[in-house]
């Protein structure tokens, strides 16, 4: 029996928050892997059945043990697996017998071991899904429940304390995943959840962290990936944390082409395009942190309450230097350091010794040491400036003050509804101690604590924007095109189709002969371009098969002649069809405009500046299809050369509305078109005071058309 | 009496090493700021002699005290001035008389406090200049040299331990300052000088930090700065630096616009374009740490003996993913993570388990737990491969495995004779300080540890720049131009004293009227470009005063017509001199090509690509005048879009070495010129397959020339 998805999802919820465990292969020694969840699970008194299964014991641990799976007296919420890797299927098939549907499987031996032991997991996916049981695993070291109580896992990390707190974390490694909760832990940062996902043989990290975010207890959601082969699934994941109010910060490794292949090699994941993964992930609302540091780091500030409304960011220090550092750093990620208001500033001036700055960063000086009421008169005037929405306070060391300190920072936090930050450099360990229990943000270094607040600036923008913007209708305008033929599409009807939708390309018709192609430039009325048609010529121009500007009968006719035997020169035995006649567009500004199938994300549309700039600069931004033109303008803000948008040297703006429209035109055509597209080429888009043109276009489809139909001849 | 280069140098040095000390204002209250540095003297157990001077005591802490300056018993090396402001001035004068040559001044209300405390300053540089008394500060913490117990300071710092060690710390700012002296505290890293510099009203940072890094028991020197007022002081800071072979560090905030007004605001000291800066002190061979936990990660690194001989990482893990991460950071950095020599991988093959990965970053798995051996033998092979100049070990936790790690690690470092990094992950306390203890350097987090590795892989790299390039000749082949008159110059003299000193620039003459215009077009053979001349337009082509490719005499004739038309329209009372007629240059790539005078560093050379590129990206790379060729063509190298040097869709690339030789010829030109120049724009500088041509050049002088001196007409 395959499970439904109402079955399947309700086996993962019981996985991760059982009311009975079987353990299979427990040992009597606890200190062994397959011993220690045992001993986990009584130590920290966890309110469920706890049912070991190993025939050579009657008892383990004041326990009944049972002989085997078959007589074990209830259908477990979850199996524990912890045997040799050629005994897990048995062990998985006795499970589905008794009606256990949901096992976390430790046991190595499988994908990670060559290709025998690939073709065991492929053997063991199998058998899962025959018997209806859901796995996380194999080769994990299991998860952790800390709210229930729930250690299904021989991780280090399980030895310490795991307070349970407002994080969920789930993790494809299991080393770096430890380290990663060791350092959380020494933060005071409470995991509620702590899963690694192993092999994923069968529940993925998506999966996983879908069903601990939907507890109530959890506020916020982190992961660590190596790599992603359900796209869909992130995203829905995505999706529904952004629903539910609740963040959630990725760090993906492999960002570089050495450390993409790495990866590759390391985990048997797809090689994700890192930028598009990057690009993707942002279009959801999930933030990225570059390395478990910055992820703890935003943690620390996303596990807490309070959301900044907007971008300004007000900075008190005792140093000059340490606030010039905090400003450069807000810049550089979109924080606004903004002049504080009249008031503002006359409330400072009262408070202020006269060395100090009363600017935005305040310069409090060390005098708070002597006056503490200072220190707290300041920072309040500024989280009441109504530019500010996040406020850091920046001191050091202090060690003799630790107390008075303490009194201030809870005095300024319950006197403002803003986040506020604290940044002691050098802190006394009980001074760090003494803020997180009193709820207090702290970090110990100014630029990180400016990146926290970015991810806080950031959350609260993805919120606005889930709130005004339209979701793109996905598919529901455009239906998928027909393919002419398998491959590239003829370009007179790959360029119909996207007119039809509504996507601006210049008009285009084959002509068969010369005297056709005279006649379709004399009924344009103006200049036209001739482009060879040719199913086997995809790159026109690599074989000169392009002239533009042509506006005599004779320039036609030569043209005409010219381009087929160029064609024919450059590729013999290429099937001509003929020439497509083409209406010139202008524009002063040249974009490259494209749909490609990633293999995880599925469509994604690029847009970049042409020429040389796209080949050597690459700047180019991606985004998931659909969208909306919201998204599109974000879109072009992010390529390093948009001021080029906006117009440089005397040259005119353009339109980014309207090249937004085309865009989130394009990727709804996009989403349709996912059964059959393959890739698009648009380049140039020519853009001018009227808007983007497509002047060229080449389009792939992978489904076989009607065998050499006759595209129509459209006008020009 | 003023101090003669040499006397003054002996001044400073005795002040941070003195064999006696005065302590003017010395209070009997060892807790105050004016008592502390007595406490700390006497409880250090200062080898020198200390004069307390206070007429208020006969003896403080047991030590006789001094009614007076004029009294001291003798000539001390070094007085501490802890009086109030107004006092400041009077101790000084006393002082110079006693014979006492260096004095640091903790007292603050000066230059920090507006005009009148600016004013006072001012006052007090004068005052000490006539004494011949070098000051540090006003308005500092004072100073630590840690090697002879001279705690010239009241810094909270000092109330710790401050173990003597091969680092100089040298700080302008005392809060942020004494921050990092404490991090660096807590990782067991010990400052041999602490220096905070304050007002820097005479001794700035240069100067102290060139003091202190003639110490033979310094390794490597460490900055902190917020303003830089003399540029040339920090170069030969610099220069010392290398030839001493000693790294030096330095963190500068203010790199963003943002920050870069509050510094100036903050310091008062100049606005230094971060660009420039940056570039500089990179020439220079500087270490720049962008906040201080990067500058404390380079210093761990650093005060090691071992040097990198290549730019190889080997990367040993017990996590695929964080293997993948570094070797991420690994390639942003321009470190490569080779793969592994044939022997090296047989070598590994042979320790490694079935589930390891043995490429590099090499994954020896947590494995190494039940066989320590193994992570022993597969690092030191990792080592052993001669494309491995600096090894990585990453681990985590490992609570119980403590003492056999430290006795591997140990061993793997006594086996090689390269640089070995451990980056050990939530690692028990103990563990990070029996490893220091060991002389091991461990790191928190592997992107740290992989940005240590690329500050020794750079250090390394200057040191062989050093010593395998020739030294530019500042000055010496040149003479400073001489002015025609003040501002910018004639097109025609600029162009000739560029040409004469070897710099391709287009032949220009000047044509008076359109007779000699048609005359200078015949002589020349060629189509021609025709500029308006007038000392009064400087853009040219912003008043439509450049007409390019004319080749008729009709076309000469017409254009210098235009030419003079446009420009009286476009600038009415502009003195017009002529028209240049100058050869028409060849070239498909635009370069732009400057020299602009930068108040902290002189004659700054810029190179970028011309055209829009250079308005929207800012891609140009600077140096400081004179640099040589090979300097030049790592200019080049930075360039973002330097790619399009090598050339792109088909067109052909050029020769980056005959425009680094222009660039560098340029630089050399340009130092002879520092005393007249003020700005020189080459712009655009075209490149072809025949080398750089400039065709347009701007050059402001600030001497004023001989009255409307004429020109003398060259041929085209």
């Amino acid at each position: 029996m395959t499970l439904s998805p109402a079955a399947r999802a309700a086996a993962v919820a019981a996985l991760v928050n059982p009311s009975s465990i079987a353990i299979v292969g427990a040992s009597a020694d606890l200190a062994k892997i397959s011993g220690r969840p045992l001993k986990h699970l009584l130590d920290r008194s966890y309110a469920g059945r706890i049912l070991p299964v190993n025939a050579r014991h009657a008892e383990i641990a004041g326990l009944r043990c049972y002989a085997t799976i078959a007589s074990l007296p209830e259908a477990a919420d979850l199996a524990i697996i912890a045997v040799p890797a050629r005994d897990v299927a048995g062990s998985i098939v006795a499970l589905g017998m008794r009606g256990v549907r949901a096992a976390v499987i430790f046991s190595s031996g499988f994908g990670e071991m060559g290709a025998a032991g690939q073709a065991l997991e492929a053997e063991l996916v199998r058998v899962a899904r025959e018997a209806g049981v859901v796995m996380c695993g194999p080769n994990c070291l299991g998860f952790i429940n800390a709210f229930d109580n729930v250690y299904a896992t021989f991780s280090q990390y399980a030895d310490g304390e795991t307070g349970a707190g407002a994080i969920a974390f789930v993790t494809q490694s299991g080393a770096f995943g430890t380290a990663i909760a060791a350092l959380a832990r020494q933060r005071g940062l409470g995991l509620g959840y702590f899963i690694n996902t192993g092999n994923e043989a069968d529940l993925e990290f998506s999966e996983l962290m879908s069903a601990v975010i939907e507890d109530p207890r959890i506020k916020v959601a982190a992961g660590y990936l190596e790599g992603v082969r359900d796209g869909a699934a992130l995203i829905r994941l995505a999706e529904r944390c952004r629903a539910l109010g609740k963040p959630l910060v990725l760090t993906k490794v492999g960002r570089m082409a050495a450390g993409a292949r790495a990866a590759a090699s390391h985990t048997g994941a797809l090689a994700l395009e890192d930028a598009v993964f990057d690009a993707v992930i942002r279009q959801y609302g999930v933030l990225r942190a570059r390395n478990e540091e910055q992820m703890l780091d935003m943690l620390e500030v996303l596990a807490h309450d309070r959301v900044a409304g907007g971008n300004g960011l007000g900075i008190a220090t005792q140093s000059g230097g340490a606030g010039v550092m905090m400003a450069d750093r807000a810049e550089e990620l979109g924080l606004d350091v903004p002049r504080l208001g009249a008031a503002t500033r006359e409330r400072l001036a009262e408070v202020m010794p006269a060395f100090g700055a009363a600017g935005n960063p305040v310069d409090v000086t060390g005098q708070f040491v002597a006056r503490p009421e200072l220190l707290r008169e300041a920072v309040i005037a500024l989280m009441d400036d109504a530019r500010v929405h996040i406020g850091i306070v920046w001191l050091q060391l202090m060690t003799a003050h630790v107390s008075t300190l303490l009194r201030i920072f809870t005095e300024i936090r319950d006197r403002t509804s803003k986040p506020l930050l604290v940044c002691w450099v050098a802190a006394p360990a009980e001074a760090i101690r003494r803020l997180r229990g009193e709820g207090i943000i702290v970090y110990p270094a100014g630029e990180r604590a400016v990146e926290a607040a970015a991810a806080l600036m950031r959350i609260g923008r993805f919120r606005q924007q889930a709130n005004a913007e339209g979701r793109p209708l996905a598919g529901h305008r455009f239906s998928p095109p027909r393919a002419v033929r398998a491959g590239v599409q003829p370009t007179v009807d790959a360029c119909g189709w996207l007119r039809d939708a509504g996507i601006p390309i210049a008009a285009a018709a084959l002509a068969r002969d010369e005297a056709q192609a005279v006649a379709l430039w004399r009924r344009s009325g103006a200049p036209v371009a001739l482009k060879i048609e040719s199913p086997d010529i995809t790159h026109k121009t690599e074989v000169g098969g392009v002239l533009l500007g042509l506006d005599s009968a004779e320039a036609i006719e030569r043209g005409f002649r010219t381009l087929t035997r160029r064609a024919i020169d450059a590729a013999p035995g290429a099937r001509i069809e003929g020439v497509v006649v083409q209406s010139m567009a202008t524009g002063h500004l040249e974009l490259v405009v494209g749909v490609k199938r990633d293999p995880v994300f599925g469509m994604i549309v690029m847009v970049g500046f042409g020429g040389i700039l796209v080949e050597v600069l690459r700047d180019v931004a991606f985004r998931r299809a659909p969208f909306a033109p919201e998204e599109a303008l974000r879109m072009l803000g992010e390529l390093r050369m948009a001021a080029l948008l906006d117009g440089v040297r005397g040259r005119p703006g353009v339109d980014r509305v309207a090249i937004a429209r085309m865009l989130a035109t394009l990727s709804e055509w996009a989403a349709a078109a996912e059964p059959v597209l393959i890739e698009l080429d648009l380049n140039p888009v020519l853009v001018g005071p009227d808007g983007p043109v497509a002047v060229d276009c080449v389009m792939v489809l992978d489904e076989s058309g009607e065998p050499a139909r006759q595209s129509a001849v459209r006008d020009p």
